[in-house]
């Protein structure tokens, strides 16, 4: 069985997320794709790095990520430092012939991710994008009943992400607010989810209109960061949030459905509501991340005195990945989408073709995110092949 | 159409939703059984039925029901006084020659209610039992589920009635915390909707064991009740709780079933969840009074990957009692029970027929109440066929 | 008390709604506001307007509605005609000096709802629209938390009203499909009501932007209808579906909210979900009319460890409407929000002062409608102050 | 910092959730309590433990647990072998001052359970029993609470573990349907964790009553068995289950709360709910494992007019073990309950203090277990002191 050898850029939360995916995939799918090998691991920082490599597994830390880069010994560069860092660690990656594995988003801008995508391409490499929500078992369900036809055709699709972690105002300016670092607010970070999971589960958008909003526009200064938790230094000084709080969009798909969409970090009471609904001809579904393990299910054609929604819980054996983990009706949570993503890239590196989704579904949501900014800025519907 | 004169003696609670169902049936069910004419009500306070008699619209007012129970106006008693009279109010209708509505419990005793059922069977009249529940639109449907062996063979019924009404030891003695005016407590009042459910769902029980508890076991003496709100007299004197808060049993179904059964006035957050649970050998169903539009519903032979349990809600042309009310969605609430109980009771009458539930439901239930008691006495299984 | 004797125009689906509020009011709501008088009804077929005075309990039917706004003994018209009559009856209503109840939506137009608005001022009568849903316990629970603070300043508004009646492309074109007569499909049939509750509970609007589809675009001649449902023939001749069956707008409220609607016939296993969330800086509210006696709260105030969304059922004696029921925990359903609306009609005229909402609130809903129109025929936010 | 070198009898469903815990404690819990070192691992089909043995981590195999207990190199013996092998093994490694961990049941008899217990006492080594439920952070939370007395006096107490994995009457003769390996059915398998969870939030039982049934008393002999699924052989020769399918049973706690327990693996639509109420004079809480990240909370102490459950999603920072894993609002999963547990196990032996639960739960988890078989048994109420 093939090895790949990796390389991490970052070890924060998502540094985290993905140690903890390579550590599982021997354990839970055993000789199921090529076989991850946990080689370095790179922060700026150097006692820290070295501490999360001993942490999480990994052979050995580095403070350099060009170093990681040109090192012989590794295959596969995974990038989840912050957004503003990915497109030239990529570059590079590909250009020393490394696979690929980057969070989202690709890129703070499209042109930027369109350089990506064609520097992978062009050195011929895997690449793979961090889209971790398409790899929960109730979301594979919900794929397999649209692309089957049993929801038959698609009208609407309508998508949340909802969280309240900045809702107070003395919550500080963390990297996550800041424009040239982050790129984008609620949209990017949050909405970019949904806009993917369009994708993947109702196709390609022709056009879509948008407004946002930034409800606390200065913020205390903060003193670090980890993950999405902070301490601020109230009383002290405040800097501008130069991202989005909100945003909403509306879209029109090229088969015809209606889409809707709205990300915030405002909504009191929704610490991680990443949902959707999709309505077709024929049945519907619902799904809704706090509740992962669960898809609910519409049939029209059910019996007229027994037609509702079914709560489907996504752990039988019938449902994808559930035989791996534990017994029917016993779930998994948040980690387990990692551990679902990188078996994908492990298994397309085994196979030799390239990871779903990758860099071009990086470029295709980014298209949507700057085409949704486009509409806010010029106040007008934006089409998509415009971008 | 034949007309039915109605006499009800009662007018607080239980009177007003009577009312409400016989004003309701000429309106929602025209020429669906005999017509309901609200001929007089009774009382004890004359100033009080006389207000009643027109706010709910009855055509007269009296204060003592042997007079309604003597006149020759009248076809039908409806009995919604206080349990400890049921009985005698019963005799004398049946020896009248009226027929009887009786709400539940029959009476306080199965001895008494046995009397009840002999009399009005002697007088050949019709008689009913005021278990309304039965008379969801959901219920109807599990019922449907059951008898056409949707749900294959019954293994479990479970069954809950929890409410929270006296939690505050502060709550005054009413009327239903006295043994020799209401009966039985909790097991009385509450129980004994779940024991009719269960014996219109599963069938005859075969034993029982329970227990029970009375958590506050005095308090203040009520200066007046209504329903089930009341003013107690804080700092004042107290009475002795005479009945049970609690009640909880397990029984045997003549059919093999388990059956499990708890009813409390001390569930706090409960302010009326009525519900039960049926699990068979090809599914299973799940109802909460609470959103009583609705039945949870589940099948072994769906298809392995979209098995759940569906939420049904039960205002749909197909099913029972809907399409006398309002569009698919739109829900109906408590008193349409009463509507539909009395609805049956008029059809009963026109086709001259024995309305179900009657006194024989009456009767199979107080059995059963009457037996978990013995099981609390002596600490023992009780086999109804002792009762 | 004061008498208030009506004429009614209209005896189908809010004929039958209208006449159970009418009728339950002297009964639950004794003494509170002036007394209806069912005077007269009026339809044009004159058998089934005869059945219906009869079954719903007025006095007199009538088949020309001239002839009802004509008579002396007649106080009040009460219009739930289809909405192309809507404006000739109510300018006749307000030149006899009548009070009118107008179901909604106002008219077909925006100028058409001013003109009654300004016949109905000028009148000096009292005047109100159907917006039954603000009379829902929970919604009545929502505007208290709003109105007092409770939620803090409000950051986003979303709601929904989802269908499913006409998902078979053989249902067939009744007149709520025909746009010379409902004026508007999804959009002013559900999207009113929605945009009637943005108004009541967050504020006016700035601006607007919305798209729209109609996905079955023929359907068969219908031979008749009722209310919602009604007959096709299939196989027969087909005629053009002139309304939306789905519209979804952005809204940006005065006070910084952002808002988001969707009106759909389209969205299967969707009977009747009215829902909209609120988020506020201090808390959240979520409704959903097929669990109407339901309210979803969240405070960001409570304590650390127990912070969620609260299940509050508003039948307890400190929710509206509810002591005039049943016990807590004893749901109401749809009809109930018509009746607590017609109290506040009956109270209004007591009190002498206008009902609320009334057709000021029709215009205002009436120019958002139109708004939302102009925004997708032109490609364009429109704002609220250019119609 | 203290190393604990582990030897694992046991590598099925069990030994992988297990390993799972182990490896995961240095990653999301560095330097709280000793450090585990996964030393050996044994099983009897030596193919099959060596390939669990790299699977899972462990850095040996052995085929005699003897040859386990009998090492140096090795601090604690893990025990998640079949039922009927625990006894032995526990009084070896006692015997060798191991360290012990043992799975639930302890023992197939309480007089069994009682020796396990006397020996590691004996011994003066650390004792462990797996009732992983405990220690989800939702049923962290709901201790907490009770501890606190915001739930105030208990009243009740009612419990749920359902399942219907063996529903099909062709599903195999597994050894857990073999009284001689398993001790029990449905009530030592999944009884049991209701009864400790009971213990834990509650108290100690006074008195129990039950019945229990064997719905399917024949069924064919299974070819192999893994974790809870297996293929029988239809059609071929069949075996008695000598277990009970499903047990419910009644208890009265020492404090005078009422309890309510079932367990069945007939309830059709259950894959695993192991669910659980508590109602208090001051609130309630509510858990269902299938949603393990919540606990529905109620306080009687809430403003009237917003008394409701509430959802509280116990993965905020305020919720035990909630930091070492992931943000708020992201949910974690059945796996998660064995870290916690074995981080228990490693603090408890860094501390030198017991473990909690451990063998003194087994025991009296195994007298409420047998006092209820006993009350089956002989048709009367079992005090616990009898036992």
């Amino acid at each position: 069985m093939e090895k790949v050898r990796i390389g991490m850029v970052g070890y924060k939360f998502m540094g985290k997320a993905h140690s903890n995916a390579y550590r599982a995939l021997p354990m839970f799918f055993p000789g199921s794709g090529a076989k991850p090998e946990m080689t370095a691991i790179c922060g700026r920082d150097p006692k820290a790095v070295q501490e999360s490599a001993e942490r999480f597994g990994w052979s050995g830390a580095v403070t350099d990520w060009r170093e990681l880069v040109g090192r012989d010994d590794i295959d596969l560069i995974d990038i989840n430092a912050p957004s503003d860092a990915h497109k030239e660690i990529a570059l590079a990656a590909a250009a020393a012939g490394k696979h690929i594995f980057c969070e989202k988003p690709l890129a703070l801008t499209l042109e930027d991710s369109r350089d990506m995508l064609a520097a992978a391409e062009q050195a011929g490499v895997k690449h793979m994008i961090g889209f971790n929500y398409r790899f929960s078992p109730a979301v594979k369900l919900a794929k397999k009943l649209v692309d089957s036809g049993r929801l038959g055709q698609i009208y609407h699709f309508r998508a949340f992400f909802l969280q309240d972690w900045i809702l107070d105002p003395e919550f500080p300016l963390v990297w996550r607010l800041q424009k040239e670092i982050a790129g984008s607010g609620s949209l990017g970070d949050l909405g970019a989810h949904l806009i993917d999971l369009a994708h993947y589960l109702v196709g390609d958008m022709e056009e879509v209109i948008g407004t946002s909003q930034t409800f606390i526009k200065e913020r205390p200064l903060a003193d670090n960061m980890t993950g999405l938790t902070a301490k601020g230094s109230s009383g002290g000084p405040k800097g501008q949030v130069t991202v989005d709080d909100a945003t909403s969009f509306l879209a029109r798909f090229e088969n015809g459905a209606l889409g809707l969409f709205e990300a915030t970090r405002f909504a009191a009471g929704h610490r991680s509501t990443n949902s959707f609904e999709i309505n077709g001809s024929k049945g519907s579904v619902r799904f809704d991340f706090e509740r992962m393990n669960e898809l609910e299910v519409y049939f029209t054609e059910d019996e007229e005195d027994v037609q509702g929604f079914r709560r489907v819980l996504a752990t039988d054996a019938a449902h994808e990945y559930a035989e791996a983990w534990w017994p029917a009706g016993h779930t998994i949570g948040f980690e387990h989408t990692f551990t679902h993503e990188m078996l994908e890239l492990m298994q397309a590196i085994q196979e030799d073709r390239q990871p779903s989704p990758n860099f071009r579904d990086g470029v295709k949501c980014q298209a949507v995110l700057e085409a949704v900014e486009r509409s806010i800025d010029e106040r007008r519907w934006v089409k998509l092949k415009e971008m």
